[in-house]
Parts: structure tokens; C-alpha cells; sequence
């Protein structure tokens, strides 16, 4: 749904850095939030006022406004980057300075920070997209963050822990900083049990952490095409905050209070996206790869629900679900190595194919199909996932690739599933009457 | 999941008919039924165990086998008569006669439904494909369902009330009579309320209705690629016989309790693969179609939980929800159609188009887009369904195609959920225990 209105953001905030002078701006920050209360009395305005900021975030802002600092430059933390200034410079709520750390490296025998910061791009993972001014690169971790109200974290998945602990041992104050995760992936514990990088990021530092997730081809979203993302959060004020960063009317952000099930989906839409692939290698028909896709989608709900209290279907429907499984299933790095995987018979190994075809760079799919078979077999539970059990096989024990249909092509019969089983969608309250004035009441079943 | 043993069909009942002679078939059926219950004690076993015939489908078998009668010979119906003919022919449970109605017609001179019977072949909607010798062709819609215990309707949408309205006037005794509907569409009442196919024979024909919906492209089905449909039901007993019907180890049958749902899936997922079809018509990137995609699939769950009760998600995560969704948004007629449309750039009508690509046959996808407005205007409902509405008018009002993208691509920020307003993701009783040991009780929000 999109009825929505942010009456801050409406405001044009943009403007006010020149009207309002610079102390006068949190007595303006309250008496607007005042005033947009009593602006939304009208029932879908209700339901569209998302925005109450509780007093934690306004005793920060008191001193003055949110310092971010994004931790990560590849291809998507530099299109992060962008957006996050891009909002931070006309937003009154952050402050317009964004720094985001690049690890250094020598390009042409000059420092890949100083480039960044005279040309204003990311000359090595995301060339030729100009950055805002207002986006300064730092090599050092510790100034880059320092300060720093708002924590996003954007690295590659292997990287996450090291990086969270040395930013431990620096011994900041973060009692007025949050933290939100861009990193895909699953991790195990030592029990062989899931950890995602937002338990990670909490864990080590103490942080509330929240998660974006979503359909987003980095370079699709570099050229500012419509995409959207949903935010998975545990604190509503994070979640409003986050919001207010990463929107952009061609970066729609929506958000659902289930912070595992959009981590889940960002880390196992690529194991399924592995066994589309197969499908594609195979030349298998739509109605085989829908299955597949759904089959792998429908393990996918079940982990989330069986290793997670509280998640959501509503997670499912979002970018971060459905929307991001397609993508991914369609096109994406994982779904043509896999297609090569299989059209090679066993004659390129997995780093063979990654050499070929990502530049040596790892192929997220295939890790994260390791950790999943060791979380899945160490509690007996294949029976329940048959399809990442096939996938894991067939990537990493030399199955044949038909064993991926031949596992679902049999002749028990599915079981039917009865009322009890099933989990039935709930309206949001403003839409009750809606449904009053025009529910029906067929079939029997459903009354 | 498919963890899932029909302990009647395991037995190969394709052996029994030489073995049993013919009036001991009942006595041996319900002997099966007893023998069965004890066989399936374990934890797992009894969590697939479904077959559960009640008395009035005993009452009826006790007459002899279950008498089949496919109603419609199009691609699919002809498609749908292999499969029901084959399973027919080695169950136990049904009479191995199936009769299929053709609407008669003259190939070079010769009756269609004549050649259909000797050669075992619909040779003018599915040319190419050995139908089973089992399954014959009738030119008389009396003739065909006369007797019948389970009709199965598969015909075009706009021809489904006439026809139940003949068979009314047939007068026949429906006592013993189950339906099933694999009809796609949308109908509308006098008071613009939406109407299913279900809905439409279980009223004119007093019948008990289930339907049949899934991502099925009928060639690839005739080929016996592997796919999966859905069932939804109201009666578990229905359940059951149909899936002994349908199920093949190539085309796999699950059920959900939820008629409505499985039919608004089948029905709309047309009018969101026109807005896919746009997006490719526009050449848009994979991040905004899977968005727009995303955006269609959330208002027709929508849809769904507001004019019918009890809409279960299990059933847009079957293949009747997702999987068709997915299939009819990177192939099949209504997206092609519909990117030709955004191209021709208003310079061709839908007729033309149709004419062109589909030898004048019609859209499903624009009669029901056209339907579906007018329910959705006469209850001024448009801003809660904003994807289905620009879709209608850049279909029929000549509004450009990028307001597609433009209705969506807006400042305003969009509502962030609360834990209030989503559905909670509900696990199947049998999965308590694996839930107590696996379970991780992070984060906070979701405890």
C-alpha cells in the first residue's frame, strides 16, 4: 500500500536549511511533530501517520542532528552512499556529512580514498556514477565511524564479525547509536544454529540493529530505476528513523517488524536461485522452475518459522520476500553460475566457474548452501527441506542434476492440508469497515 | 513439503483389477481404509496421513466406481482429460470409462469428435499428443455427464454459466455429484460484487465445488514436464477423490481449505502479468518489475481477504499463488500482449494485438482488468488497490505507460507495519517438537 504520507518529508525539508536558523532547529523538529498529529485526523491518514518519535531519538537530535556514517564501499555500499547523503543533505534530521570508509587501495599508484573524494566516485566498484559531495571516504574505521549516530553496515558477509570486533576494541560510547545490516548471509553457532549478521552486529556490540533487505540490482538502483526495499526492525522509532534515510521516490523503503524473516529471505533466496539455476542448466520448462522456485520459497517460510519466534507473512509478500526471490531467480550471479554448473557435467568445479564468471570473487549461493545443509542434517531435519537437501547434493556431492525434479516427481501423494495447518491472512484494522461494507460470505468453508 | 504417503496409491492399485475380481471391490476398499489407518502410526506418517473417506462417498462407491466426466476439450481440458483418463484407468476408484464433451466441429470434412476417437488424439487443440484410448470423446453434453459422479468444467470463462444452465435443464439427480472448476476468470453480480466459477456452478447446480488452479502451461504439461497445481476445497472428502483424480508423479495435487483464494489467484494474477508485460514493454530493469510484480501480488492478497472470509496465505504460497504469478509474468499470451501494446505506443488496439498474436482469440487478462475496475470503482475502493487502477487505465483510457512506474515512484513515505497490523506466520502442530528443539528465541521483537 502506498496512501501513505510522511508529513516531515512533505514538508520540503530541503528548504528549511536556509530559513530556519541552525538553533532554533529541534524546537522546530517538536512543534512540527506536534502539528502532524492534529494535520492526521482523517481515518487513512491514521492509518498512514507512521512517524512518532519516542524521547530517546529526540534527546539525541537535542544536541543536534544524526551523524551517519556507512561502513563499506563495494558496488551496493557505494549506491548506499549515494542515497544516504543524497537524503542526509536535505533532511533536517541528519547531519549533512556522510562518511563512508573504504578499504584502501592503490589505483594507478594513487590512494582510492583521494580519488573518491576529488572525483566523487567510486572509480574501482562503481565507475561512472558521480557520488554527492557531501560523501567523504575515509580509510580509517575508527574516523569514519566515530561519533556516528547511525551505524550501516554494508561489507561482504565474511568480513562482518572481524570487522565488528574491531570496532569493539575502540571502546566507543554507542548509547545514542543504532545500527542497521545490508549484509546477506547466514552464520552457525557453535550449537549448528543459524545466526544472522543482525544477531552478530547486536551481540558484539550492543547495538539495536535493524536489517534492509530487497529487490535491488546494485547498478539498476546506481541509475536511480524504480526499486523497492523493506526494513526489518524491532524498534518502531529505528525502523521510522531508517525510513527517513533511505527513501527515495525511485527507492521505495517499506517496513515489517521482523527483523529474522527479512535476514532469512536475503540469505536463502540465493540457495534457491542455485536450484533455479539447475532448472535453467537443464532447459527445464516454466511450470518445472515455478515449482522449484515455490518449493524452495516454501522451505525457505518454514526455516524462518521453525528457527524464529515471530515471523511474519507479511515479511513474505515484501521486497525482501517474494519480490527479491524472483530477482534473483531471474537473472543474478548465483542463477548463471549454477546454469554453468550443470551445463558442465561435472567438468568445472564451483571455483572454476566463479573464475569465469565473477572474476574469482565468491559466489554467495554456494556458501550459504554449506551452512544450511550443516544446520539442517545436524538436527535430522532433510525430510522437512527436501529441496536444499537436493541443492546441497547436487552442488557439492556430485548428484546428478535430475535428482532435483526426480526428488518431487513421485508417486505418494502430497498431503492435504486442513484448516488447522493453515495460517489465515488478517486485515489491518482501517480496512475493517471496507471489508464489512463488502466481504462476502462464500464459500462455506471460509465462513 | 511432501513428506506425504497415500497409502491407497502406493499399493498400486494398477495390479488389482486383475487380481480382485469385481465384487469384492468394495469390501476390499474399505478393508484398505482400515489396514491403512494402523500402517501409519508414526509421527511423520500420521502428519501425511489424509485419505479419509466419510460415509457418502462409501455410500456412493458402493454402487460401483466413480464415474468421470471432463466438460471442455480446449488445449487444457484435453490436457487434463490424458491425466484424468490415465489415473482413471489403474485406480481402483474410478470407472476406467472417462467421457469428454468436444463441441462438435468438421476438420476436413470429418467430425472432430469421430477422429478424436480413433485416433486417440485432439487433433485440433493439442495435435501431437496420444490421449489414453480410455477416454472418449462426445458431442452431446447430455451423453457425456449423464451418470457422472465427478464433473470437472474446463471451458472457456465466458461460456461457463450457459453451459451449467443446460446442464440444469437436464433435470439429472445430483445427489451422488461432486464438481470441480478449472475455469479462470472473474464474474461480476448485479450488485458489482466479484463472482467465482465455483460460485457460479455450486449455485445454478446446487454442487459441491472445488477448484483446480496452478503454474500450468498446458503444452508442458502434455509433455509431462513436471509442475504442480493446487486444489482448493471445502470438504475434505472432495479433496481427496480429486487428488486421486489429478495427482501424477508429473503434475503434483496439494489442497488448501480455501476455494476463494486459489480462484482470485487464478483469475488476477492475468491482470498483474499486463503490468509485468508493460514493464517489459517499457524495458524496464529486473528491480522494478519484480516491484511491480510484487505490488500486484499484495493487492491481490488484498483483494482476496477483503471480499472473501477466510483467505489462508498457504494459498498464495502454493502453486495456484505464487508459482502461476510467476510463470504468467515471464511468459505466456497476456505478457506478451501487453508489452506489444506499451510498443505499438497507442498505434494498435488490444483486438489487434489479439488478432495478431493469438489468432483473434481474447485476452483473459484485459476482460477480467476491465471487470475487476469495475468492482473496484463501484465501491471507491481505488486508492487501496492503486496498481490494478493504473494498469486499467493505461489498458483503457489511453493514459501513458509510465504512470505506471509514476504512480509508485512518489516522495510520500509508505506506511511502516506494525506487529498489530501482520499475520503471524503458523506452524503445523506436527512441527511443535522440532520448533522446541530448534527454535532460537531472537530477536526481541519476535519473542
Amino acid at each position: 500500500m502506498q496512501i501513505v504520507a510522511s508529513p516531515v518529508y512533505n514538508l520540503c525539508p530541503e528548504k528549511w536549511n536556509s530559513i530556519i536558523p541552525n538553533n532554533h532547529k529541534t524546537f522546530f523538529f517538536k512543534i512540527l511533530l506536534i502539528l502532524n498529529f492534529f494535520a492526521n485526523s482523517t481515518l487513512i491518514s491514521a492509518y498512514s501517520f507512521s512517524t512518532s518519535y519516542s524521547m530517546p531519538l529526540l534527546q539525541t537530535l537535542s544536541s543536534g542532528p544524526l551523524k551517519v556514517a556507512v561502513i563499506g564501499s563495494g558496488n551496493w555500499g557505494s549506491v548506499i552512499g549515494k542515497i544516504v547523503a543524497s537524503n542526509a543533505k536535505t533532511s533536517y534530521i541528519f547531519d549533512e556529512n556522510v562518511r563512508i570508509w573504504v578499504y584502501e587501495e592503490l589505483i594507478e599508484g594513487k590512494k582510492l580514498t583521494e580519488i573518491f573524494n576529488q572525483k566523487h566516485e567510486n572509480v574501482k566498484y562503481l565507475p561512472g556514477v558521480p557520488l554527492p559531495e557531501n560523501l567523504t571516504a575515509h580509510s580509517s574505521l575508527k574516523d569514519t565511524i566515530r561519533d556516528a549516530n547511525l551505524l550501516v553496515f554494508v561489507i561482504p558477509h565474511q568480513f562482518l564479525k572481524s570487522t565488528c570486533e574491531t570496532i569493539k576494541a575502540f571502546n566507543f560510547n554507542f548509547t545514542n547509536t543504532k545500527a542497521i545490516s545490508l549484509v546477506k548471509g547466514l552464520y552457525i553457532d557453535n550449537n549448528n544454529n543459524p545466526k544472522l549478521s543482525s544477531e552478530l552486529i547486536s551481540e558484539i556490540l550492543g547495538l539495536d540493529c535493524s536489517v534492509l533487505s530487497g529487490a535491488n540490482v546494485a547498478k539498476d538502483v546506481a541509475k536511480e530505476e524504480f526499486s523497492e526495499a523493506t526494513i526489518g526492525f524491532d524498534d518502531k522509532e529505528s525502523a521510522d528513523v531508517w525510513q527517513q534515510l533511505f527513501d527515495k521516490p525511485y527507492f521505495k523503503i517499506t517496513g515489517v517488524p521482523d527483523i529474522s524473516g527479512v535476514e532469512v529471505c536475503g540469505a536463502l533466496k540465493n540457495v534457491i536461485a542455485l536450484a533455479a539455476g539447475f532448472c535453467d542448466g537443464m532447459d527445464m520448462g516454466s511450470n518445472t522452475k515455478a515449482a522449484i522456485i515455490r518449493q524452495g520459497f516454501e522451505e525457505l517460510r518454514l526455516f524462518s518459522t521453525l528457527f524464529y519466534n515471530g515471523t511474519l507473512e507479511d515479511t513474505f509478500f515484501d521486497s525482501a520476500g517474494i519480490a527479491d526471490t524472483i530477482t534473483t531467480c531471474f537473472g543474478g550471479r548465483n542463477l548463471r553460475c549454477a546454469a554453468e554448473f550443470v551445463k558442465s557435467k561435472g567438468t568445472k568445479s564451483w571455483s572454476q566457474i566463479e573464475s569465469e564468471f565473477l572474476n574469482g570473487q565468491k559466489l554467495q549461493g554456494t556458501l550459504t548452501c554449506y551452512d544450511l545443509f550443516k544446520i539442517i542434517t545436524s538436527k535430522s531435519l532433510e525430510q522437512l527441506f527436501p529441496l536444499f537437501t537436493v541443492t546441497y547434493k547436487i552442488a557439492y556431492e556430485g548428484m546428478s542434476s535430475d535428482e532435483l525434479i526426480n526428488e518431487f516427481k513421485v508417486k505418494k501423494l502430497r498431503r492435504i492440508k486442513s484448516y488447522d495447518d493453515c495460517t489465515l491472512c488478517v486485515l489491518p484494522a482501517i480496512f475493517k469497515d471496507k471489508k464489512k461494507e463488502n466481504g462476502i460470505n462464500y464459500p462455506k468453508c471460509n465462513s
